[in-house]
């Protein structure tokens, strides 16, 4: 082997496992967009067959020899290639630590299990989903510990999803946050609550559907290689690599605002993923570094553009073309009071910014809970509404509206919901950033995005894996992160809503 | 090796070739359906990657042993597992013949081709569709020499789709049916037109959509397992097995009878796919068999069926109920006589019974010209504007809708489109068997295909790649096949909608 030979076949072994995601990542979004309600055992039994070849191919005695002697010469790679390296040796180190039979089970067990919570949903029936639940935090409770046998379960994953994260971190960060919070909320409730009536009504989907195109179409992004489709619940994926790059929402035809902030914050993340060069597509450099980062993008478009006053006077006029009787006697400020309406409430993708981190730290306490085997799966149902009653004041009528209300766990997701919060907080930040050299808010205003994007794209998207996401972080903040800027940003919009001082 | 583990090797080769082709199809229709415009180079990046995974998996040499072994231990295999081996080995002994790479970079230069196809329809552009086009008639032609040196290049592609389809066979069969058909057409040029103006109006896409669930659920398609898409052009596709497949259909909202009638087209291509018993799933036993027996069902359903006046008075109350306006004044009748209007045209998929075959011979005369040598690709759209105005009289005005009209060329199908006429021939025999016991008339009339269904089970849908199409074709018949039976069916039609004798 020569290093200029390893190099290409560095390449070629990303490009072959690209092929392998795009396949599989395009099984499961058919399955949530668009395939017949009984074809779940038939996609299971495809994913299963490649989940296994893609075990195959990554833990392979070529692979491994080939990622070897590569970190043996890493000294001669670019240092992107090195991360590539880096990258694929902890794939394979990683894969090599879960018995193979165990992992291809597991895929199996998800497609099934997502398949099932859909429907225990629809019927709001957690005894449905609950055996699936607690084979799934069961296995990443054991794969935690094949994985990092030292390390905390919980805490394990938690860094996965957002590198640095802890059970630690999130305590102190999640009782900054609700310290500041709680009395916020507290001070909105004396005052007169806001009108959101704007939002309902009732607005056909074909028109949404335009309302979400004119709003992809303004916030950058290239129609040509970034599709909209529908689905129960919205998320955004690549297919194979950035250059195929799907979005989803869901249409609510009595309230307009719901997928609309659906297909902002989509969109937001699509635009991270798309902002990836051209020369990564095909290989782990390819997109988002993390959830923490990505959601500080879908977020920031969503709820610190998405959510402005002067957003709302770039949309209205738009909104008042499509529902002409719907807008009769609004205003762009109306709409800016709506979609800022803090009112404790059930459902956390529906929840006001003020509200959304205690929804957020509800999963967080319970999956800490679970992990730490001092809450039993069949006791989620309890505890949840325990905890909302607590954080948010609310009584859950139903699971439905309470845990079955995320997919998540389903996808075997334990240990994301932090980022969300996290990723709330690091948007705060870069708006300050992002302020010291472009006029945010008159971008907003016109509805042209570029001069955000560029910024974005200068200072995160264009590193796509390529640091890791602490590193990234700092070198956009020249500096710590702090909760601060997010606290600030909170309670600066409550100001302008409530009046509070 | 024992007969038993080879036996249990065979259903996982199988397994894991269902899973390939699940991922590739499906690629290929999410391109056909919901992908973004400018994607198809990420497609084809994935598909070349897969097409060489299964090249490896097909003809390695595990899967040539194993296959050898069963081969030569036929007896004591089941009829089924007999058949499986057997498809298998010729599979193996067509890939190890033609050299990998030639393959592969085919697979890639398809999906590209079908991308440029669609814009080149678009912008009536053959010049555009020209480079793709040469390169698929040579390769084409080039595979034909390494799977069948001693065979004429076209006669392989036609027993390919068809067994024991031929030239000598086609071109006998054709003037048959041309010395039938023309002097019918002239006849009913000479009398009154139908009219067809009930099919015009406005028909919104939404209850369009309605129209094809209903029709659907009607024909006795199992919607849990069988989904429906819009796309550019109506095609029918299984996803790793019969037990989730997909029908596409294409909306005019001028024209409620174009997407109608592909939906029926559509639906009876899924009836025989889903109608595979369920063990046969993942295997190369599952679905239809052949092209030409795919199409006696499709054409079955939509024709004769579908076109039926029974079938008029059946479903025109829920057209009625769709579009109340539309339908004013109308009867069953008018909707019998307009979807039977005997009318040389440009396009085939539009064309009635009487004309169609004739559109089917325009594309064998090219196709077999092109493979002898005997015709240039760049001279395609001159030859084939004097083939329609030859055959049908009809003026060409450009080539979107001309040689660019169909998908198939773009696809690398080279000697289908025969399968269409023989398969029309195959169902009106088919019908005079089922008649026997069968009440055709009353089931279309009451909109259920139920009996129909069971007879077209039990005969045909059941065995599904068991026998070979000659031997299914007999066994159905219970003797020859005779394109008396279609003709007859035509100018039976001829005689009821315009009086001729």
């Amino acid at each position: 082997m020569t290093v200029e030979k390893a190099r290409e076949e560095l390449m070629k072994l990303q490009r072959k496992q690209a092929a392998y995601y795009h396949a599989m990542v395009l099984i499961s979004y058919d399955g949530d967009t668009t395939a017949p309600k009984e074809t779940a055992a038939n996609r299971a039994a495809s994913l299963t067959v490649l989940s296994e070849e893609v075990y195959i191919l990554g833990t392979g005695k070529e692979t491994v020899e080939l990622l070897e002697y590569l970190d043996a010469n890493k000294d001669e790679l670019t240092e992107e290639e090195q991360r590539m390296t880096e990258l694929l040796i902890k794939d394979i180190r990683d894969m090599q630590k879960i018995p193979m039979e165990e992992w291809i089970e597991f895929q199996g067990l998800l497609v099934e299990s997502q398949d099932v919570w859909h429907r225990a949903k629809e019927h709001s029936d957690f005894e449905m989903f609950r055996p699936y639940l607690e084979k799934i935090f069961e296995t990443q409770k054991k794969f935690a510990g094949y994985l990092a046998p030292d390390k905390d379960p919980y805490d394990y994953w938690l860094n996965e999803f957002e590198d640095g994260l802890s059970k630690e971190v999130c305590d102190s960060f999640f009782a900054k946050l609700r310290s500041r919070i709680v009395p916020l909320i507290a001070k909105i409730q004396e005052k007169e609550q806001v009108s959101d009536e704007i939002r309902f009504g009732y607005f056909p989907e074909y028109k949404q559907q335009e309302l979400s195109y004119y709003i992809m179409e303004h916030m950058g992004l290239d129609l040509g290689h970034v599709g909209l489709s529908t689905t129960e619940h919205p998320f955004t994926t690549s297919l194979g690599s950035h250059l195929d790059e799907r979005i989803t929402t869901h249409y609510q035809e009595n309230d307009f605002a719901s997928s609309m902030y659906s297909v902002i914050h989509e969109g937001g993340h699509a635009l991270y993923d798309t902002g990836s060069p051209e020369k990564y597509a095909y290989t782990v450099l390819d997109g988002g570094v993390s959830m923490g980062i990505h959601e500080s993008q879908s977020r920031f478009y969503e709820n610190i553009l998405g959510r402005s006053l002067a957003y709302s006077k770039f949309i209205f006029p738009k909104l008042e073309e499509l529902f002409p009787e719907e807008m009769k006697g609004y205003c762009p400020e109306d709409l800016y009071r709506a979609v800022n309406k803090v009112e404790p409430s059930l459902i956390r993708t529906e929840a006001d910014e003020v509200t959304y981190s205690l929804h957020v730290m509800v999963r967080y306490e319970i999956e800490k809970a679970v992990m730490a085997g001092e809450l039993e799966v069949k006791d989620i149902p309890a505890r949840w509404n325990e905890l909302y009653k607590e954080y948010l004041g609310v009584d859950v009528p139903d699971d439905r509206q309470g845990c079955l209300q995320d997919s998540h766990w389903s996808g075997g997701a334990i240990g994301y919901f932090p980022s969300y919060a996290l990723g709330s907080a690091y948007g705060a930040q870069f708006l300050a950033k992002m302020k010291e050299t472009v006029d945010v808010n008159g971008c907003a205003e016109r509805g042209d995005f570029g001069p955000i994007n560029l910024w974005n794209r200068e200072h995160i998207w264009q590193y796509g894996c390529l640091y890791k996401p602490g590193k990234l972080l700092s070198m956009v903040l020249e500096g710590e992160f702090d909760p601060e800027y997010y606290i600030s940003y909170l309670e600066n919009k409550c100001r302008d809503i409530y009046g509070i001082e």
